[in-house]
């Protein structure tokens, strides 16, 4: 039996598709023999959809690649060979909540910053330390491609907690840097020279040009003149030029969540108020691209799954298995363990860093010692994560408060713990780790109050 | 010629007489030939009543000290053997600004929190830095005890621009816990052993008793169950236990602003307008404390004196003095050069911790690697103190908008930096550093638009 | 009950007359109710006429203390309050074999340096992981004092590998310095102010006077042009003054084998040759000592025991369970957790540093950053005792390899692993976690060529 | 004007035909306009023998590059765009001292390793300095490829004193390793993955196969079944497998010097008494290599080069030129910039890692912490390099003897005391920066002991 096994948990999820395009891209260098699609009971429906989409794409294409759908994960694990991870515990209705509630006492909701981004982490690092157990039993040479939010979180679990290194954390931000910025400068997108340092979501990186020279602060300049051309899911707040002067370095888009507080809150606030939040439009983006993929004619990625947001993502996947599996040594920026690469962290914690990828894994380039400012700061967000992480591995109150208190998004005090409280409510479903902190608020009569998130409870 | 020679920077400050008592108490393990208040032209009124009272005192004693008053400097360091600083640059009233222009906009102003205390910081560094020249040419042999705010900025300024190492730094806050949380547990004051981390105004300590047992979360819990008894000067918001509970060390009262950011700033914008902000209750309570002190019949420090917090900090220094003087190894919770006491920071930075004071100066007791949360803390507390000495002795303003944006209670934006705009107008005179920013900032027509502070340029 | 309990373990030693006069002269501050000696059937004889001999001493004081001899250990650690150990395993004859077998073969011998160092090791650190468990079940609240040598590895192991925090490592060494070198100042023994920073048997001071200046240089100086008065056991060979001025440190006598290894090796190989090694001569000195010790008359330690080395180890013995129980705070250079006081070493290691000794132990005086060559020289040192910690608790062949690879007093290769094997041989009575290794040395018929040592085993 | 212009410091050496071999092989990807050979008037003859020889292979080459040879390093370096330098200060007869009086003495007299390597250190550093000076002037943009030994401490110099990044060391022995080591697993060149940390001539590596499982173990197994393969100037004296197992890496050939230092020095010091030290072997070999160069029909490189040692440089170098020039990314372990890469050393340092060399220079592989043991010794010898180099800018004796005496190869003592000061003696013309030290031991009568050096002198 030769050719490659693919399992996707999560495979349910609309961004499917793009993972299918990337894997037909790439057959030649990576032959696949069968693709796995997990997901749970309740994405049963939207399983069968997108699998059924996602045979016609193979079907479509001059490669004999046969689609498995199934809700039994070990069935899927069993001998595979790459394992990829895209699920979301809670589905998107679990993101409005982690949105909604904070914006409901006027604090930020998102994905994978401030509050929300904590309780998605509660969800889901269970979740994946399971799975790396069940690994360890049924595929334990595979290696796990995860592009889960928290991203750099959930690798960080999965390695310290889970203690399984053949894992690669991944995120489209970094290449949709890459891909934008040497055009700023009038060139291709092989034609510049990148290093990044940082953790998921929150990284810098500095441009080197094809004679060696540093050109970051011309692209910075140029970031100033024009259309930045950073990731359509960033609201468009420019950052201070004088700032990005004095670190030499471009932030990535979520920075600005860090740099301009006060403006990504307001936009949060007035969306939440007007729209609504940013997990309330994409449910609809999901809802119409499920109706695009039940047509039994399409057997293409649709050109709307782009406005999706998180393009890049599966592509980033894709190539990132294909360049394990036959050691391409490609460059991609992923989430892995630090070893060195960025000496102002621990050896032993993941960072998101410029990285080499071949059979052993990858092989991240050393960055160097940050400057002062990104210095602190990088320390601050990585205790924040750790304090996360264990918070969910332990379901311990007092390590979330700190996490909480910790996080440089969430102000301090008796609205962020009502914030906590309600989240905690809200999550009950998908929390068991914290089964007795939630009884006891439960007892003292605690509530959700933003009516569209309680009446998804 | 016997006797010690002390210089007093800032002589005419109302903490003069609190200075005096604390040299009349330890005369005889610490003999005093002749102390030199030194103020500047604007100080010199009140520089001339507390000197006045400050001879009165000692010739109420028994010993025979003179009181030399002078606007010069120079003669006063001449052959010091300590060197006291406790001046404030523009005055209260600059302490005004610093308070109000933040909280024109809703946020924090603060004396060495937040935005006020960066600027504290700007205005105070070029000035003593300018001291430790003249200390080289005139006392190199002197030891300078800093207990001007924000006293941990000041004390890293020294040694790292100043390239002076004969100097301690000095706060009350620690002595009030040792003072306060011994009765908690029905002890006396040495009844308990102390072991501090952190940086000024931003530690955290542990307790022992005398069988070498960890009392830390008795005092915890004891602090739950009645007055708390910490410093007057910090309003009365508890912290939480659970968090207290998770870290098993007692934060410093200043931590409130940090895990109580919410209430902290509350009160703060309560009092502001109201009764006015801290400045401006003190400047009331000062102008009392000189009525009282032109009495020529008062010889001794009144009682008013402990209202106007910062209690025991002059005790502080007198007892630092005579313990470097007569190498007493004195326990004193100091800002000293690291040297890896707080192995989490870098060895050459200065930190707060427990030291025995001796001839040598602070032999700093190390303190082992704080946890996650604490470590992540104070490595970004440490990052914006950097980033504001480097702004204040280079006058860069991209350097200066950094340290604004990591301070953790300054929420970045466009209202950050229009406070920061305005605190640089309101202080202009006291910033020839930052000369070309300001007169940007003239000329894009930046105006302070508190009226009170407005009114004090 | 009142008063409190002391076992020592290896309480038949020559050393017990001192320890016993250094309770006795602090009996008012430190108020035994009881002392336990402690030895093992061997020593059983020795143990009666010391014990005997310690009694004496006892009723001759104004105090009534009475001692109890025994060959249960369990009896004399049931909640005792310090324990104190001194043993030896495989008594002065193991020494011997530790000094002889490397000699034979024209390598350093010796008690803790080089390859008899790490066999020393390998046989006590299981007794003492044995005597840290009875602790935790028999005394759970007594402090552990250990003078047995290698004092620093023994420590590190109880640290490490027992997981028991209150012990303290000590050493006369220091001590000796800081008797002598006041003199050669024209100072008094508190005159100056000491800073250690090392590990044990490899640790360096800095000196400051009165004034707060540095006297290292000035002493080092003195060191050439007289008696230096350092300890009288290791041989009077000269630092190179060039190298000591570079440092700008003192180093301790035992650095005599690392900064003069041919000459300290020569010196060795020739009492090898002619008198017999250090232990055959102690042996003697024991023996006389002991007959003394035999004299029903006899109730005060005999001045003999000055000459047998290690003069003032039960001296610091005594002041630091003063120190502990009374809290002191008496200065006093201990093998304690690093904590960051040398930040060249991890936190979490142990270190021989400058203390103030209490209630709750040792507090280190950070020392900060040592120069470029003693920061490498004590890394090493630190990886060889490591290596051998964890040679002595896994029993592994390689890492014992290691060990003697990467000691700097032992040239690796051929003869090297001789000399490993002929004292695995020599020690096979008291290395059961080497049990493997030995059977198959033996099976490939290795022998101990030296004859005295082979008549030992 | 196109093309790429060379200029090679030492272009008079005898492995110029290998440099010209590697340039011809990569012309298409590196379009070499003009070559330089600079030598010194000393050099003048071989310059002439080997750039006719030189000028001869291009000729014979379907390219058409100019080779000048000069004696003015400035023309040379005049907008170079890379700059190679190969030079021996003192030629082969400096090594020959080097070789000769350690071992006169019973020492280890080798190039790079011991007392000889820092001797190198101290006559090339201030040479290569000067040559980063002129760069600075006459080419900002050249990068620097360095082979003259010691690779690493010279590359060192230059970032750390010369404060010039555009700076690659190279080294021959990482890649005897990777082609010899396949082989023994039956594996092709590209087959298996590498990954290597320490400093030049200290390295140790850990291989992975293209199913990404480690088989450093597997290597080490074969290592010590057959022929190991390793480069051909390291005497055969194998490791010890026990040894190897432990740490789980493997070490590079000049380990031998560390972990068998009694058999390669015995090896050494049979050499020395019989055929002559490798230095008096090389120059035979020189001396035959260039009678062949002089044939005016030899238009390639002759095979007997190989046997010169060293192989295997000058396509490291060509390669790693091509790979910056064409930012192609290619793996070459190479010493440069720390950055975190090995964490057991400072970010700052220079180290020996894998990186891949592009447009900006190496891109290093983050290798992680090292094993306790590896870890010790790297601290130890890092130190060992820095204090050698701080010897060779400075010239101070204390520190020359300070590295001299934490030198792992060199025992302390009068004799290691007697052989610096006899190399002093010996190389006096090209250490100007010691010249009052050795004036001093002109003085002093100290005079070279071994005949064949005391005569080259």
């Amino acid at each position: 039996m030769t050719g490659v096994k693919i399992a996707t948990i999560g495979g349910g999820s609309s961004y499917t598709p793009e993972l299918m395009e990337g894997f037909i891209k790439r057959y030649e260098e990576l032959p696949i023999r069968e693709i796995w699609l997990v997901d749970i009971e309740a994405g049963k429906e939207k399983l069968e959809i997108v699998g059924e989409m996602a045979q016609r794409m193979w079907d479509a294409s001059p490669y004999d690649v046969k689609i498995h759908l199934t809700l039994d994960r070990e069935k899927a694990l069993k001998d595979a060979d790459f394992v990829t991870t895209q699920f979301r515990v809670g589905l998107l209705n679990a993101r409005v909540k982690d949105e909604r509630i904070p914006a409901y006492y006027g604090m930020l909701g998102q994905e994978t910053n401030g509050a929300g981004g904590m309780f998605k982490a509660f969800r889901t690092i269970p979740i994946i330390l399971g799975i790396v157990e069940d690994m360890k039993r049924l595929c334990p040479n595979a290696w796990l491609i995860n592009f889960t939010n928290p991203a750099g979180m959930v690798t960080e679990a999965i390695v310290r907690y889970g203690k399984w290194d053949r894992v690669i954390g991944l995120c489209n931000v970094p290449v949709g840097a890459i891909m934008v910025e040497p055009g700023l400068l009038g060139k291709k997108e092989n034609e510049l020279i990148y290093k990044f340092a940082g953790v998921n979501h929150f990284h810098w990186h500095k441009v080197a040009d094809l004679e060696g020279n540093d050109v970051t602060l011309d692209i910075i300049d140029q970031l100033f003149k024009e259309d930045n051309g950073l990731p359509k899911n960033i609201h468009d707040i420019p950052f201070y030029k004088e700032q990005l002067h004095q670190m030499k370095m471009i932030p990535c888009g979520y920075h600005r969540y860090y740099y301009r507080q006060e403006e990504m809150l307001d936009h949060a606030l007035e969306e939440y108020k007007t729209i609504g939040t940013r997990a309330e439009q994409v449910k609809k983006t999901e809802a119409e691209l499920f109706e695009l993929y039940k047509d039994p004619n399409l057997d293409h990625k649709p050109e709307q799954l782009e406005q999706r947001g998180g393009a890049h993502y599966s592509d980033a996947a894709c190539e990132t298995i294909a360049s394990i599996y036959a050691n391409k040594n490609t460059q991609i920026v992923v989430s892995t363990k630090n070893n060195g690469a960025v000496p102002d962290l621990p050896a032993d914690c993941v960072v998101e860093v410029m990285a080499y990828l071949g059979a052993d894994g990858a092989r991240s380039v050393a960055f160097g010692e940050l400057p002062t400012a990104e210095k602190g700061w990088l320390q601050v967000m990585k205790a924040m994560e750790l304090l996360t992480i264990e918070a969910a591995v332990t379901g311990d109150y007092g390590t979330a408060l700190q996490a909480f208190t910790i996080n440089p998004l969430v102000p301090s005090g008796d609205t962020a713990r009502k914030v906590m409280h309600e989240l905690f409510i809200a999550h009950k479903a998908h929390l068991p780790q914290f089964k007795e902190t939630i009884e006891r608020l439960e007892k003292e009569g605690v509530e959700v109050h933003d009516e569209v998130a309680k009446d998804l409870i």
